[in-house]
């Protein structure tokens, strides 16, 4: 299935949706089977020490599955999340940003879902990863 | 068991320790069993249609756990979250902010469990259910 | 809304549906908010140490919320389990039957999301929570 | 760090440990990064249709995690599964079996965390993937 949004396409509409978080979110890669969504930390994100919080993490793999479905399916009406887990693994990285592989394993009529795994930039060792169901609106 | 910090004590740490977010907060009640936080909806927080946005929902149980553990242990070492699952299962009123009922679960020497039921103010149905759990340092 | 089922037609339904594992299962109470389940443990549910197994914790935690939603709305075609989260909070007590405090958070068109406690007979302390969600089939 | 059990090591521990199940699961693989388990699905498992159940799923993704933070650290006393999330994606085939390909993504001195994706034999198609937590024994 060709994708039906490429990186602008997406950034665009994330910018006109979402125009309070956009800033904080670069697509870094599109494919079929997923992307790649970075978060570029500011002060906001972070706790003591330095880390990215967990509200951030889960807003990173929300975004990113988000757009994975938006780059399949197209600008459609907005899809509901319904569902989140997430595992917070590891202590990120200080002052780096970071990065969500997603993967789509099912794009349903009714259900989407997609996976993240957030790393640091700089450092395989992955720092949470995170499920999320989509309910998408009826065609 | 009796409560280890009141609703004063328990501001005044999370304003040290979480300057970025502490006055989005408001601890509406607290007792052995769990507490009662407010989310002091503001625009930071609004997704299109006026409705509080996934992220915010998720740092509103969070926050809520972490105090609930905090009220019965006391100040100590900052607990960390582990692992969080999510439903969202309404949209909530546009406007309105979120009241989140938290439960403790569990308060191990390792692990501690939590849950929270997410209303808006004025409306009996709820807008999200989480669970939460700390693993708490070394003692 | 008042329910469509009373404890012999959902017994009865369940037997028809789940011959292998109905008789595992008794239901001990139902009410609109939600219904009360009894794991009847025997040898085949049972770990090292005489504790029940997290997939029949599992197991009792999916037919009740599975059987709260049918009393609400009727023997209809199967509703299929899309999520699960469970936390697993203490090692229930060796011999005793488990019972779900099963509660219903949304009866959606699309979506039926219900949680579960679950406690050792006897023991108020919880052995697990879980929470499901179920997509309903297309009326 | 090399394995410190191969397959027949694993096997054997699982058949003194859980000799009710054990019959059920077969180490297809074995490396440092995970493994692969199938399930050889019996009559037991089934549903209606010829399905296997959702228990049985989570039976599958919970010994696979086990065994591969087992083959990593040894016949050590028992760790414990905390938390397990899982998303049931499609349909099993009816009649074959299932195999899950088990990575883990933590291995701490206090908890461990592995995920699982489940698919049916011959299918790429994912039927269910989880991510499940153990709490590990103090050393």
């Amino acid at each position: 299935m060709p994708l039906k949004m490429d990186i602008p396409a997406l950034e665009a509409f994330l910018k006109a949706q979402f125009p309070q978080v956009a800033e904080t979110f670069r697509i870094e890669a599109v494919a079929e089977v997923g992307l790649t969504l970075r978060l570029l930390t500011d002060e906001r994100h972070l706790r003591p020490g330095g880390t990215v919080s967990g509200p951030a993490m889960f807003a990173l793999a929300d975004v990113g599955v988000y757009l994975a479905i938006l780059a399949s399916v197209g600008p459609e009406a907005l899809a509901v999340t319904t569902n989140a887990s997430i595992d917070f693994l590891r202590k990120p990285r200080a002052g780096a940003d970071l990065l969500a592989q997603v993967r789509l394993l099912k794009l349903g009529r009714v259900l989407a879902v997609g996976e993240a795994l957030i790393t640091s930039e700089g450092d395989d060792a992955p720092v949470a990863r995170a499920s999320l169901t989509y309910s998408r609106p009826p065609q």
